[in-house]
C-alpha cells in the first residue's frame, strides 16, 4: 500500500513540528506502507525569499525568482530526512531534478507535464521514506519552475497519480472540509465525503483547504484525496467520485468577501458591445464572474458584473480608458459586496434548491443583488455586511448542521 | 576573451555588496569579455544551515547535509542574477544540475570528475553573464554533493579549465599573496607572481587565500589564477608557471599556529613499529606532518610528530588505546608549538637557504624544535610564543620586504 502525504509550511515551521510530521509518517511506514511525503517550504520562508528578491530587484525575472524560491522546499525536505534518520528510519529527500517532475516552461506558474517514478520507486524498494520538494518542476530547458502558490498540493496529487498511490492525504490545520466556515457558522459540520466537483466549487469559493488545480488533477486521474488535520488523528474528509453522494441535497455553503461589483451604465444596445467589454477585460487578465444585464433608457443597457476585489481598480481603469470605444456612459462600482454559494452534487436532480436558498435569505431580510448558477452550485451576491448572517441563514435553512 | 570570477560569501553578504560585485562584473562584460561568475553562499548562510541541521540531527547523513547546504549558493546566484538584471544586463544563474558539474559520489567532500560546458557556452553566446553556484556537484546517482569548505575556488578553476578561460580571478578581502602575514610582519610585501608549487606550499601552511585543491587543479590544467581584492582595483597576485621566478630565492614566509607536537616515548626499537603507529593514525584520518625519531634508552626510541591542533586529543586517545600493541611506554604532547616555513621555487638550485633561515632564528634567539623540508620549502617547529618574532626575523633575514 502506497500513501502520499502532503504537509504545508506551517506543519514544518520549526524543529518540534518537523519531528511531529516525521513521527506521523513513521507510524504509517512502520505499519508496512510505502510512504512518500511532499513538503512545502518552512513557515514564512517563501515570503522571506520574495522580500529579499524585491529588495534587490522589484521586477526580477521569474526564472530567477523560481531559482530562488525552490531552495525553500529543498531545505525543509533535507531537514525532514535528517529528522527521520534521527528517529532511526531510513529517509531520502529528492528535489524536482532528482525525481524529474517535468513541467511546462512558464516560470512562476508552471503545470506538470509528466512525472517520472523510477527514482522514487527505487528508494521505496529499499524501504526508505521518500521526501519530495513540493511546488516545483523542471522545464524543457533544464530550468527549475514553480507551480504558483498552493502548488505543493498539486505535486502531491501528481505523484499519487504517477505512482498509482492508494490515497493522497493533504494535511492542514483544520479537521477537513466543513459545511460552512466554522468561525462564522457555529454548528458547521465536518463532511465525511465530498465529490471532486463539489470540492472544486467549494475551493473556488474561498474554502481554502485545497488548491483548485490539485482537485482537477485528482479528478482526472481518479486519485482518492483526503483532507485532514496535522494536529490530530480525526479521519478528515475524503474527496472522491461516489454514487451515494446524492442523498445530500447540498454539501456546503461558502462565502467570498474578495469580490467587487462593477457597472457599465448606458451602453449602446447593439450586438457585439457586451462581447467587446468582456474581451477587453479578459485580455487584461481580469476574470469576470457573475454578469447581469438590464435594460436602460433610450436604446441603452446597463451591464453589471463581479470581479475579484483585488482586480477592481484595474478593471475600472481599463473601462475608463476604453469608455468611448465600448460606448459606456458611466462606470460605477461597489466593493462592499460578497458572494454566498451553496454547493451540492444533489442539486442536479433537485430543482427546489434555489427557491429554498432564496427563502432562507428572505426570512433573514438579506437582499440579493445578483444570481449565478452552475449544475451543482448557486451563488448570490449580497451586501458584505450581511454575509455572516446570510451564511448562517442558508446553513440552517438546509439543516446542514444536522 | 573569457574570464571566470569567483567571489566568496563575505563579498555577497548583503544587498550593497551583491550590487558591488554585480557592477564589477558588468564593467568587464561591457568591455566585451565573456564573464562567468562563481559564487559562494551569502555571509554566514552555510554556518546557519549547519546549525539548523545539527539542532535536528547531530549525526545527519552527509547526503542530506549536502541537499541542505547547496541551497545556499543557489540563493546567492539567483539574487546576483536579479541584481545584474536590475542594472539592465542579461544574466542567468545556474546550479550544478544545470551546468552538469559531475563529481565523485563522496558527500561532503566530493571532487569534480568532468564539467560540461554546453549550457554555459549557450548562455554566453547569447551575451549573458553566467552565474554558477560554487562548492557543489552532482554525482552518478543524480544526488547533489559538496566539495568541502573552500570548494567554490575549485568550482571556479574547474570551469576555467573546461571553458579554456583566459584567466580565473579569485576575489578575496586582501590585495593578493604576501611575503608574510601583513598583520604580523609590518613590511610584508605583496607578490606580483608566484608559481603553482609555491602557492601550494603557502596555502597548506596557513596563508588562507586559496583552497589547495583549486591550486592543484589550476596547475594540472595550466589555468592562470589571479588572487585579488574585491574591495579595490589593485592588480593582485598572478599564480602561474614562470621561468623568471627563480630570481627570487624565497617567495614568502608562513606560520601555522594550529599545530601540536605529540611524542611516543620508549617505543621498541624494531622494524615495523613506526609504520604501525602512523598506519593506525592514518586509518583514523589523522594527518601527521613533521616526524622526528630519536634514540631512547635500553633498545627503545622516541618518536615525535606534529598533527593539526584540532586533531591532538583524538590522536592521543588513539595512541593510548593502542599503547600495548604499539609498544609505547608513554605519550606526551605539547600544544604550544607553531610551524614556520619559508617557501620559494628558487631554493631548489640554492643550497644555502636553510642555513640562512637558521641563522636568522638564532640571531633572534628562537629555538628550533623540529625541521622538515621539501624541494621548495623549509619548515621549522618553534614555541608558539616565539612565532611572530621568528616570522619577522626570517622575513628580514631574506630581505623579503625589499
Amino acid at each position: 500500500m502506497l500513501i502520499v502525504k502532503k504537509f504545508g509550511g506551517s506543519s514544518v515551521a520549526n524543529k518540534e513540528r518537523i519531528f511531529n510530521v516525521a513521527r506521523r509518517c513513521i507510524e504509517e511506514y512502520r505499519s508496512g506502507k510505502d510512504v512518500v511525503v511532499v513538503l512545502s517550504a518552512m513557515g514564512d520562508t517563501t515570503d522571506e525569499l520574495i522580500a529579499m528578491a524585491e529588495d534587490i530587484n522589484p521586477r526580477a525575472k521569474k526564472r530567477e525568482m523560481d531559482m530562488l524560491l525552490t531552495t525553500g522546499e529543498q531545505v525543509s525536505a533535507a531537514l525532514m530526512a535528517m529528522a527521520m534518520q534521527a528517529l532511526d528510519v531510513p529517509a531520502v529527500s529528492l528535489n524536482a531534478f532528482q525525481v524529474m517532475m517535468h513541467s511546462t516552461s512558464r516560470y512562476g506558474n508552471a503545470r506538470f507535464k509528466r512525472v517520472e517514478t523510477e527514482r522514487i520507486l527505487h528508494e521505496l524498494d529499499s524501504r526508505k521514506i521518500v521526501i519530495v520538494t513540493g511546488f516545483q518542476g523542471v522545464n524543457k530547458y533544464d530550468d527549475v519552475t514553480t507551480l504558483g502558490r498552493g502548488g505543493s498540493d498539486t505535486t502531491a496529487v501528481a505523484l499519487a497519480a504517477a505512482l498509482h498511490a492508494d490515497r493522497c492525504e493533504i494535511y492542514t490545520d483544520v479537521d477537513g472540509v466543513f459545511t460552512a466556515d466554522p468561525r462564522v457558522v457555529k454548528n458547521a459540520r465536518k463532511l465525511d465525503e465530498v465529490t471532486y466537483d463539489e470540492m472544486l466549487e467549494l475551493a473556488s469559493l474561498g474554502a481554502k483547504v485545497l488548491h483548485n488545480r490539485s482537485v482537477e488533477m485528482a479528478k482526472k486521474y481518479n486519485v482518492e484525496l483526503v483532507v485532514r488535520s496535522s494536529l490530530n488523528y480525526s479521519e478528515g474528509t475524503v474527496v472522491r467520485e461516489g454514487a451515494d453522494m446524492e442523498k445530500l441535497l447540498v454539501t456546503g455553503v461558502a462565502a467570498d468577501k474578495n469580490t467587487a461589483r462593477i457597472s457599465a451604465i448606458g451602453v449602446l444596445d447593439k450586438p457585439g458591445i457586451a462581447f467587446n467589454i468582456f474581451d477587453t477585460l479578459a485580455k487584461n487578465n481580469i476574470n469576470v464572474d457573475i454578469i447581469l444585464q438590464s435594460v436602460g433608457r433610450e436604446g441603452t443597457k446597463d451591464i453589471s458584473f463581479t470581479v475579484a476585489g483585488d482586480d477592481m481598480e484595474h478593471a475600472i481603469e481599463i473601462l475608463e480608458k476604453n469608455k468611448k470605444r465600448l460606448t459606456i456612459k458611466e462606470v460605477s462600482c461597489n466593493p462592499n459586496v460578497a458572494k454566498l454559494s451553496v454547493v451540492g452534487a444533489g442539486m442536479m436532480s433537485n430543482p427546489g434548491v434555489a427557491a429554498k436558498m432564496f427563502e432562507a435569505l428572505y426570512n433573514s431580510r438579506v437582499n440579493i443583488n445578483m444570481i449565478s448558477t452552475s449544475e451543482i452550485r448557486i451563488t448570490v451576491l449580497v451586501d458584505e455586511k450581511d454575509i455572516d448572517k446570510a451564511m448562517n441563514a442558508v446553513h440552517d435553512g438546509f439543516a446542514m448542521g444536522e
